[in-house]
């Protein structure tokens, strides 16, 4: 922290201690007002579509004078839809239930003291993202949905396009009669600016969530000094059990990997039973390989299929984000089981089965964020959850657990009313 | 972390390994498996009371021997009452609701898909304490009740009483046929230990609960890279309001302050409001101070009540732990939720009002993790909450917030069963 300019200092200061001020009136504010902001945000989205495209302009044109990755200025770049959609995605979020206030356990003590815990805010939330713009309404969203401040870091690439996008934010707060500092964005790009909301600001900060790659996560956990909510791999399996239907599993597998590759919900491995090899593994590999999926297989599928490459140690903890799928036989589902508790990253499992018991016994026995049963592990999503959108996915189990939407971004109290009990 | 012996290294990574390795198996231990290990750690540890109570001689004669202040002294002592109370306590941990797998919530997405949450173990939790020796008997139950491995770190000066205790819970665990490893002690009292604890463990240490005085928390805050469930500060505040019952005030104030002046829930600032303080201040005072209360009051105060020292700026910030109340008089209701939302602690505060409207501003407004109406700030126990025991309150809002029981050291996993369904 020493290297840490006094003028960032001085700047960040400035945030923190807005947006903890702003926290407490965010707190106490209706649910209407909160409700009002986010349509109205939505609204101004739609208003400044052509401002906030010209500013994505400057920045691709920056990106691209870097030299940046097409696939990094694929996130990057905005367009007319991907701007409706994100203010339709603020709208979604506006009509969600509002989880402040809500009572979700309430119960009577022999005294006669009444027990009720009710959700409430965290309170000042930090959000450090990379690339995508559309982070910006996104979280800044979720967090007024439920009832906290936020003090957005956007990466540098898309520092223009965020600016506008929250410039839109804080109109929609102004309409509402809500604190502008409810939603704060970080004007510069300096990297001293990350460095202060990571370790210096615990007295402002009660959270980070950082949205990235694996640098960015792996940094803010070393750095900081706050609780983070996190997600690190997503290294999903695919088991099919000898009892699978086979088209469910040509159809989940395929799903699974192939629909989009580079989100954390794609399956990297698939284990298949050794008693169901002769019968499923023609249809599920034709179906990869016509998709243009790379198989890396254990020497039983390399015996078995021209077409797979041999599989090294390595690729079991590999998340590849590719369209490439490690593939291992195993002799029953126990080692289906220890397979996934060994290499898996405690993020999302699937199993097919007809049989209820072997999915029962995988549902209970792993302990990954999400476990399915005969569906694809690309649901792992806060919006196919019925969540309305979310702000990742979390892999640790402090807290929040899966995908984290506004509910995820409320802590609770305790409210307990008595007629004069004193303690004996 | 450059200055931990090598061989303190090794112990510790040992340690971690096998509580790691337990945890899997604990994590799908039977329920009536963990009743039973903590249905026999109760009995042998009233079945080895007197190797208790010797071991404990030892732990007293050496605290003596560095005169240790008596409070400290007194946490230390073990008796006859407090080994049975300790072993009742085990007992009554059993035989509460098991949290684990409890669903607690389900919906149907439309495309089929049936959600549930699932409560599971958070895995590894790090217990550091202090003196008390019966830490090793509920802390240990109240993980293993979670379904939770627990490595248990006491203080020094009650190595030899907790060594004991320990060894009873782990009878308990082979009577049940549960991992021995599940309940673990650092079997040193290396304070290299504790550093290594706190900064080498991300691997296999989930959480670190702290439970002990401002030091060591501070110290576990600082060091901690794993998450930290603890409680700061416990400065309670109660406010009497204008529509307050005499009798209730009197007798709550009295009893928030002084049942007992050491814990986090007991009062420390009574705030009153200048409307009522002709007809309430006077038996509230005489309460006080007929108890050996001393009074800290404002300027108003002071002049009402010859009785009262003057108060300073400081105190208002001082958890005393002791026989003294810092009291103001208020102009109303804002200014008592403003001086709390100031000066208070996040941990527990109470209203005493016959006013509703009243009552539900305060609770409404006021972001402490427990909020009272009409009862004493004493109540702030997992105990009184009918949680059966606690491992500490938390003072933070990530994860759990106020008494820490078994519910409260779980987290959750999402089991989806569908029929084959892909995301489009």
């Amino acid at each position: 922290m020493n290297a840490i300019k006094t003028d960032i200092i001085d700047l960040m200061e400035g945030i923190g201690q807005r947006a903890r001020a702003a926290a407490a009136i965010l707190a106490r504010s209706a649910p209407e007002q909160r409700y009002e902001g986010l349509c109205a945000a939505a609204d101004s989205l739609l208003a400044h579509s052509e401002e906030i495209l010209a500013a994505n302009v400057k920045d691709i044109q920056a990106a691209q004078a870097k030299d940046l990755a097409p696939s990094l200025l694929d996130r990057l770049l905005l367009d007319e839809s991907r701007v409706q959609a994100m203010s339709e995605g603020v709208r979604q979020v506006a009509e969600l239930d509002d989880p402040v206030g809500q009572v979700t356990d309430e119960w009577l003590r022999p005294n006669g003291l009444v027990i009720q815990r009710v959700r409430v805010p965290l309170g000042v939330i930090g959000i450090i993202y990379e690339s995508r713009p559309n982070v910006t309404a996104d979280a800044g969203a979720l967090c007024l949905k439920s009832g906290n401040t936020v003090i957005l870091r956007g990466g540098s690439e898309s520092f223009h396009s965020s600016t506008t996008i929250h410039g839109c934010m804080v109109a929609g707060l102004q309409k509402a009669g809500l604190p502008e500092d409810a939603i704060q964005m970080i004007p510069t790009t300096d990297r001293d600016a990350v460095g202060y909301l990571l370790s210096g600001m615990q007295n402002y900060v009660d959270v980070i969530v950082p949205r990235g790659g694996k640098n960015l996560i792996a940094r803010v956990q070393s750095d900081a000094r706050v609780p983070v909510i996190g997600h690190l791999e997503g290294l999903c399996h695919v088991y099919v059990h000898e009892s699978a239907d086979i088209n469910k599993a040509r159809d989940v597998v395929l799903n699974a990997k192939m629909r989009r590759t580079g989100i954390c919900g794609a399956a990297e491995t698939l284990l298949i039973d050794r008693a169901c090899l002769d019968t499923h593994w023609q249809a599920i590999a034709d179906a990869l390989i016509e998709a243009g999926c790379e198989i890396r297989g254990d020497s039983k599928i390399c015996e078995l299929d021209s077409r797979a490459v041999a599989v090294n140690e390595a690729d079991w903890d590999t998340e590849y984000l590719e369209a490439i799928i490690s593939v291992r036989v195993v002799n029953d589902i126990e080692q289906a089981i220890e397979h996934i508790a060994t290499h898996g990253s405690g993020h999302t499992e699937a199993i097919i089965a007809e049989d209820p018991d072997a999915a029962d016994h995988f549902l209970h026995d792993l302990d990954s964020a999400i476990l399915l049963h005969n569906a694809s592990t690309q649901f792992a999503d806060g919006g196919e959850f019925g969540m309305g959108a979310e702000i990742g996915i979390a892999t640790g189990k402090i807290h929040a657990r899966g995908p984290v939407g506004a509910e995820q971004l409320t802590s609770y109290k305790y409210v307990v009313r008595g007629t004069g009990q004193i303690r004996s």
